[in-house]
């Protein structure tokens, strides 16, 4: 499918937020580096967030209970401390807990969003939960219309419920529904659900020369190199 | 409590929005007369209205199963044409039932939660469904950070699983919620789950001269006359 025939049939987006919408690992180093612990801030960073899909996935497959994000951050910055045998006063760690509430956007979110806004409504469907994407887009200036969190449907991408929640939802049938994120798995749930799938490649998200997932050419419906790219692309 | 004893710990706004931040009767009634249809617009849509609360009571109680807004006003409106004898084309009637997707703000609105939302998170906690509310905030520019819903909850105010839903989902205790409403009925619900409470009266909700619910002086945290004047009761 071309990028015009997607706009065609899409009646909204929704976005996936932390790594394609926000530059989670540039905040939250600046924030480790602030505090001045005896740890270096990026691999703190890239520890932090690589705890992030096992802890979905153990609430995901029923060994933990069905907990928001802000727990499931803490959960794994408490097991990190505790690994390097630190304890900083609880009131710093309940801090850098919620840097995740106030992630900066990339270059390219704001002024892309609000393109897209003028056309079609914009939505995150995101693992975080309400009020840490709430505070988020108070403080990056995101314009959404309407938050969508897993924390709505009680389960996790890629969990089928999220994708297929945001789609009822919205009234829609799935295949009117653009799902846009910089991860192929995300988009490939989202696929699998129905929806129409943006691929935007954040090459940065792991910082320079990080992994990112491997795709195929063809296999997704739109791919913009940003948000406004992929505005002109939809015809916003 | 006075008004500035509110603002001091209230640290969200959620918003009744068919009557409160929208004139629906206006709106409802321009649509029925340009539609020409053999009956006296402003009746019309009155006697629609009216059908809302015992249709959503039906669900609350279990003679209905659940359904969202959209389908309540279908059903009130097919029922209301069966009376009149009336069957007009299908597209028209499906058009019609849209009119609470595009209602008009009250004169205020607008203004009032712009300058709201500079100090706090503005939400809606309506009845209607979260796409019926998304369509309308586009449609009249109501700037919400999110959108609350009935439908999130599967609950019907004045329901407490609404009003703590928001709470939770907004991560504050009940206490540091605000509700606005120009309904006594609805403040009064949210007061008993422990939100704060702000009455706004709308006294043409129902056209000149109708009919407004009983209410005391004192029983509300805070009287405002409209979003311009609650903004700066509440020091925002």
């Amino acid at each position: 499918m071309t990028a015009s025939g997607a706009a065609v049939q899409v009646r909204a987006l929704v976005f996936d937020v932390f790594g394609t919408v926000v530059d989670w690992r540039s905040s939250v180093v600046a924030e480790v580096r602030a505090l001045g612990w005896p740890v270096e801030p990026a691999a703190f960073a890239d520890a932090w967030r690589a705890g992030y899909v096992p802890a979905m996935q153990a609430v995901r497959d029923g060994r933990l209970p069905w907990m928001h994000i802000d727990a499931l951050h803490r959960r794994i910055l408490d097991g990190l401390l505790a690994e390097r045998g630190l304890a900083p006063p609880e009131a710093e760690v309940a801090e850098l807990n919620r840097v995740w509430h106030r992630l900066a956007p990339w270059p390219d979110s704001v002024t892309g969003l609000q393109r897209l806004k003028q056309r079609f409504p914009v939505c995150s469907l995101s693992n975080g939960n309400v009020s840490l994407l709430l505070d988020m887009a108070r403080h990056a200036r995101l314009p959404w219309d309407t938050i969508f969190s897993a924390e709505l449907f009680g389960h996790y991408k890629p969990d089928p419920e999220v994708y297929l929640g945001a789609a009822r939802l919205l009234d829609l049938p799935p295949e009117q529904v653009l799902m846009v994120a910089a991860h192929p798995s995300d988009l490939r749930a989202a696929a699998a659900c129905g929806l129409k799938t943006a691929y935007v490649p954040r090459p940065l998200e792991r910082g320079p020369g990080g992994a990112m997932e491997p795709w195929t050419p063809g296999e997704f419906d739109v791919v913009a190199e940003d948000f406004v790219a992929l505005a002109a692309a939809l015809g916003a």
